[in-house]
């Protein structure tokens, strides 16, 4: 039997990390490191806070740590694609990397051994490992067990940045992609965060519709280099486009998330 | 100036507690505690998890710790209500909090001291503390500050349980209440986490709209007590209705989460 366990490290400080993320740390034979395809800045960033969490709560160094490789993804202008192309693609990729990923765990893990897949923000939203290793483990029954580790999602840091609860009293939270936003909010929620957006779709909602907004913005979150924004849509758009556009040209990749909130007066 | 920190404990299971959070306990000068209003039973089984984070994090005991009053609300079926009413009833109460909380603060809060509220999952969902700090501190600018210390919420506590991604690819997930269920999922969205349902929405679905989902079902997350139910709606919502029902009598008390997920296929 060989255990794999998913763990969330939070969505960018390393103080997101949970005292139960630190345990699972320390029962990892193997630490593999998945990269999410963000350009080489973002890569850097990303393998700086994996290597400060490793040097903080393995400084034994008794662990083999594996790069797990990236399989190319066809990355056109996803936001004019139908939803159901976009799928396929994300699909299609999923399973080109999932072949991988079962070579490299029966070559890296050995039986009895534990492997650790180290994520960013929560296990449970918008990142694909629990669901490539469901099909990659999925052949082979009784000989695998895995794990999730529970961890700080951009969303729970965004909200913690700006002080926000998300939720109005009683009502709903929509989290979604850009894509789904770009034309409005939908008529039945009036809080949704926004969590994989790379063409601002906040800036490209109708202005009619633009002005029953506030938006709460927040990039690189819990890092030393986080940016927060927050106002009215129609008066701060501009501003964080701009600030967006220089904050990715510095740091040469963005990783920015916000909450849409529909201003009526009510809590 | 006094700072207040409100910290996110986690869904149940000590180890959920983040560095940040240990951090953050380890500033506070006071400690408050607020009680969620839940019967008896789990009033005590909340208070044991408080004092043993407490006992681990503070063997100093150098705080002291404050039970924070609980208001009085009127706890009628809500179910029954309109949104506008339920509304009402939680507003009041918030205003009635506010209030007294205000009267506590000044009365146990030193200039130059740190307060720590410690609430259950992550202070931004359905957690009123934020709010609550908001309107208490806002008549006093300048003399507090305070901050948010994200945390686990039930729902990232569900997922990591059933070893869930709560979205499908480019989907959006919806976070509401079991009031807003009771007729079946909206029809734009697949998955839906269910986060306060005394009265289990889910088996109120009419048998139609019922055999489309399937159903994640857990209580006591992250606790020794722990219960987890999934599959089809159909097939296992009588078996969580009874499994819930003995857990509740035999604890004096429940809190439980799901996700309804429409099955389509679908990754």
């Amino acid at each position: 039997m060989r255990t794999v366990l998913v763990i969330g490290i939070g969505a960018g400080d390393p103080e997101h990390l949970t005292l139960q993320a630190v345990t699972a740390l320390g029962r990892a034979d193997v630490v593999f490191v998945i990269d999410k395809g963000l350009d080489s800045g973002g890569q850097d960033d990303l393998l700086a806070l994996r290597t400060e969490i490793l040097r903080r709560h393995r400084p034994d160094g008794g662990y083999r740590l594996v790069t797990a490789p990236e399989v190319g993804r066809d990355r056109g202008p996803v936001v004019e694609r139908d939803d159901e192309t976009y799928r396929e693609v994300v699909v299609d990729w999923q399973d080109r990397r999932a072949r991988l990923y079962r070579e490299m765990l029966d070559a890296e893990l050995a039986d009895g051994e534990t492997g650790a897949f180290l994520v960013w923000g929560d296990p449970s939203l918008y990142d694909g490992t629990l669901r490539l290793l469901d099909e990659v483990l999925d052949g082979a029954p009784g000989q695998w067990r895995f794990e999730s580790i529970a961890g700080i999602s951009s969303v729970a840091a965004l909200a913690a940045a700006h002080r926000l609860i998300l939720n109005r009293v009683g009502r709903p939270v929509l989290i979604t992609t850009g894509r789904r936003v770009a034309e409005g909010l939908p008529d039945d929620v009036d809080d949704v965060v926004v969590m994989l957006d790379g063409r601002t779709a906040f800036a490209t909602i109708p202005p009619e519709r633009r002005t029953e907004l506030s938006i709460y913005w927040g990039a690189y979150l819990g890092t030393p280099d986080e940016l927060l924004v927050a106002g009215p849509l129609d008066e701060v758009a501009d501003e964080i486009v701009r600030v967006r556009a220089e904050a990715r040209e510095r740091k040469g990749w963005i990783m920015d998330t916000y909450l849409l909130r529909r201003r009526d007066g009510e809590r």
